[in-house]
């Protein structure tokens, strides 16, 4: 079976559904973590006012019974606060006179974009779509793979390194990942650096004063992911083409680096591949890991590190230069309650993400229809790999 | 129909299949064009003996009648050349004495992780199907998807911008992208600007002498693209998620970028978002292309903008250190025919999935049976688009 | 955009959820038409007490606005209304001391094969999926589908032609297919002949009396669908084969029969196959159907003709031999309130079914974004096919 | 990894390719068995002059390594033999003057269906893929699917029970299903009882002296299938489902009937469902097989059995009534070097399809990356089975 997760749902809407399918039989509930989750995302200093509005709580709607995973399709649903507010502007189910049309699209958003592809000239129901709010979903299922993954040793955590032109210049890796999330969660920004913690900080500020935007960069990291999961073998199953695409689609990423990224290019092979050991015991290893924990497509045992750059939010409080859908005339782009930046809340996303594209490499791998088979199938694998020699 | 490409096929083996599922029938083949493909992706400098054995050439299997294409499964075959002295090491139908077994991984191969996958001792299985050969396959197929997009009065081009630490520093966009392919075709390095070309060859015969090799920064445009591809629907509808995915399945790539990219996160959204204006007659307009040609994951009627990273090619005639997969002793990773850089190669299987992706997100908008019946659809959204407010 | 239909949900949990993805953006939404096929699913002579309890109704949690359907994911929900007295029994959230556990598989169902699938004791989990409930999910979905298909004059019609031993043996076609369903559901057991719904209950109360239950014929028409829908280009992508698959799938399902069916293979060719004919200003025609409207996988312009047997209903007042799953005892099969026979609604399923099919096969063929694309497409292809010979 | 099984390839062309992905690494070579099975498939009483022509045999392009399976796509080939006849006629690559039109549309076959989706005058492409040469791919991934399944101890048999009005009439199961393919591979039919037999030849010379075609019923037996397989959480993953969906894709099919099939309509359910009884040491049992071997999309441990209902071939030497798509002029179908009846040979794909399809959901269930890892998960399977009492 393969994981597959999709979402619902608009962003004033009745609320956000997400459905999965291929998640196996016999893994505990635990809403807790689910709304932790939940919660994350909806922190971060210079977030708007809706998350003052919506208290995001996942309800279990199918999939579960006695508390415990069926390997049926499961749905959490997670209800609009705000909803009541809207019900007449984007009443789904009739034409209404309080419909809140919008017609000046904003640059940088799917406005028009998505106008041209359906025809539109009230652009309410792209809009309604393509908001962030969507991404609750996504953090609702991660929360679920991470109650599968922490079966097996794996964590996903994140930090925020640049927010505008604020970054976190602390030496690379002098923050051990395993503390990332401990820093982070404390961080109004997510950053690991109390220094890039302020800049950041007035960063936003800044940008707010002047009613404009920010994005920025976040890191997100998955531990304990086993070797071999992924593939090499066909260009659809390799799982950093499964990363750069699941990252992509979160809204407002513009690129997506897999360990060293970027720098890659610019220096010699010698300096870049990582090195190949074995230790008696633990298996093999490497000195560094600049491929982020992928080579070929494939995980090789060493932490997976996803770096994603998330350009500055389109909806501007000074907005930028448009064009009327209907008359024709030019005009200033559409205000909607906004945040000014939202690099912390989309790195819980990005770990979200990171959890959902573990979870199913993972069950392609290992999978079968309960998880006490996932769990079978996965220590035969370890004995395997850690008494390599061994079986000679 | 939803376009579907895969490949199959070894680097040594007897060739390379393209499996090409939902292109429409009545689009005229191209043999030549396709093989040009093949011929420009076996070009540049810093390639190693292998370009002179294979003279790529595909034969078309099926899916074609009188010159035309019938709707159904096509099969493009690329022999291998080479075959014919691989015939007995890497037999498909029999173990054979002549096992040209490979037991010492290269760091940032999928060597190690690949036998960590399988359980296998002897690598070869894994080198075979990740060399960058089987791209050969997508550049075909991607000669095929031009022949239909230039239907459509779409093209694809590409540069390279960095070789390890030599950069094209050309003022942004002063080169026209239209004449992209023109100059970088007639350069050993794809470089559009003189200067470039002449550091980039250094820095390849440095490396070369230092038995190092080198990675690069190349980018890709596709330009005539129609506004309203892809999709802000859902996360693996978006152009811009099926791009980040595409690339980075790449041999070696470790970035991918759209747009103004990783820059995206250091500036305000006021200097990033592209202001919104229309031109009686001509449509809506950008007066900045930041965004790549792609709002929130559908096509804005820009150019499509894509800049991949590809690290340097694992194999090293200086190997670096590595464990044999049967003795377990230390020992130098394996050797094989390589090259020193692969960037300008890489740069033209990027243009192959662009135009494959491109390709299928137009026919999931405008597809039908045959090429009449998308340029049907194609001309009705073009004129939607042109005359929009005239509708009113 | 491929027209995909999930659905979720537990027989006596919060509810039933239909996820649809893929539907064109400006279609109206027809509660009543959705509610309607609800109710219809619910009717028939030989059920049990459940439809009593539950009046399904279908409220829309995403994917329109202001009365049209705007391409985004569709979420349809139908609440359980006997989930208030299941909520302790099978709370999906923690276990409880209401547990109510079910250990004596019942031959037919799912029960024995499902638990031995997943390792469990209690098949509760398989019995609250595997119920026909579920198929409330497809009914609104094909309520959906019909919304759809009307633009475009298609209509979908059943009717029951066996139950048990009673046979409906009016000669052949003298009842007309547009007819169907006004006569059919009429019927307590959707009868189209007077004399045939007389036996039919007569056996249900028959078996009701033994304790036993009944299964029986059905079949299913839709009207007016286009010729050139569905594929012969591969195995998948033909339409009688979705058909098969998607009626198969309907619980108790055994057979399914297009046009002649079974009766093809005891005929010759020559009085088997629909000799072809041309009226000038109509088209193409037939003078008999006994494809039932597909050759080759591609519809041909006439009605398509399905033919479905169910099994009897496994759930026996008087139940069959079993073995407890925890103690291995030998015992009578569970017994949960349940109906004596089901072929009037399952073929409601079908029509459900049948419209989901041929929805997605249409929009395969002409879908577009949009209904105005789609009937765009389809007014193209409908002139040519219609003036054949004048465009010569 | 999902198991996908594609082809291409036209009836005159240049061969036939099936293509194969999600098949493990580990699995021996052996193309003795797949060549038996293309042999198997070509022969049969009552065929046409075209299986003197051609003497299938695969020939392996990709994915195997040193005999055995790694992991990656494979290829399989089948080269027409006749296609130096046809290359002139059915030129790929350019417009001949040999060309061969074809404009009389065989009533029955994909020839007018087809040209109108695809607005062909000269339906040559239609007839070449919609021939049932097509199934030579099926046939050879199936012999690939049985030398997985055999490691399972999961055999694959048929027979034919119908040719036209003649009739197997022995007493069901009166001839075991372990000897089916040893009576009936001795058969030109493919009976099992020698009355039968004959009267099917007699009926075959009959249809040939008078023009005519016959069709017929077969069934396919799976042997050894663990329970547990398949799914009864999704509409899709149903094995039945599946099984429809498959069986009913392949050429001239008209129904597919799992178990009892049609005839579970007639009776009460207390003479269909299978009751269940459990020995000690072997594990749950059946008294009876009415189901088929699934229950609720789930294989319940028994044999798997399929029934489907073959029509009469669409080519007739004494051809119906047609018209011309270029004159409009009405005259005789086409006629095409065709047999006279297909059942026997349709039997041979449809133990293919059972293969292919058997072989996806086991891999479903058990599927790991290496045949290795599949037998473990199998084998821990197994043992929870025949062991279900002992481990409370």
């Amino acid at each position: 079976m393969k994981l597959e997760i999709n979402t619902a749902g608009e962003s004033h809407g009745k609320g956000i559904t997400a459905f999965i399918e291929g998640f196996p039989s016999g893994v505990e509930l635990d809403k807790d973590l689910i709304d932790r989750e939940l919660r994350r995302r909806q922190g971060g200093f210079g977030r708007g006012g809706r998350m003052e509005i919506e208290q995001d709580r996942a309800e279990v709607l199918s999939g579960f019974y006695q508390g415990k995973s069926t390997g049926t399709p499961i749905v959490l649903w997670i209800a609009n606060e705000d909803w009541e507010n809207w019900k007449e502007a984007i009443s789904p189910e009739e034409e209404t006179e309080e419909r809140r049309s919008v017609t000046l699209p904003r640059p940088g958003h799917a406005d028009l974009a998505g106008s041209l592809k359906h025809g539109y000239e009230d652009f309410r129901p792209v809009l309604e779509r393509t908001s962030a709010r969507e991404t609750a979903g996504r953090v609702a299922a991660g929360g679920l793979s991470r109650t599968l993954l922490r079966e097996f040793g794996i964590r996903i955590v994140s930090r925020v390194t640049r927010i505008g032109s604020a970054v976190d210049s602390t030496e690379k890796d002098k923050v051990p990942l395993e503390n990332w999330n401990e820093l982070a969660d404390d961080s109004p920004v997510r950053a690991t650096a109390g220094n890039a913690e302020e800049e950041m900080m007035a960063e936003i500020e800044n940008a707010k004063e002047e009613g404009d935007s920010l994005g920025g960069i976040f890191e997100v990291v998955a531990l304990g992911v086993p070797p071999g999961i992924g593939s090499y073998s066909s260009a659809e199953g390799k799982l950093d083409s499964k990363i750069a695409g699941g990252f992509m689609s979160i809204p407002a990423i513009k690129s997506v680096e897999i360990g060293l990224g970027k720098e890659a290019g610019s220096k010699p092979g010698s300096g870049v591949h990582d090195e190949i050991f074995h230790d008696e015991g633990r298996g093999f290893r490497r000195s560094t890991n600049n491929a982020g924990g992928i080579e070929g497509g494939v995980s090789n045992g060493e932490p997976l590190r996803v770096r994603a750059t998330m350009k500055p939010i389109p909806t501007l409080a000074r907005p930028l230069h448009s064009v009327d859908l209907i008359s024709g005339e030019e005009g200033k782009a559409a205000k909607e309650r906004s945040d000014v930046c939202a690099v912390p809340p989309a790195s819980i996303v990005g770990e979200a993400e990171l959890a959902n594209l573990v979870a199913g490499a993972f069950l392609d791998k290992f999978g079968g229809d309960t998880l006490n088979e996932v769990r079978e199938s996965f220590e035969n694998h370890r004995a395997r790999i850690q008494n390599w020699f061994e079986e000679v």
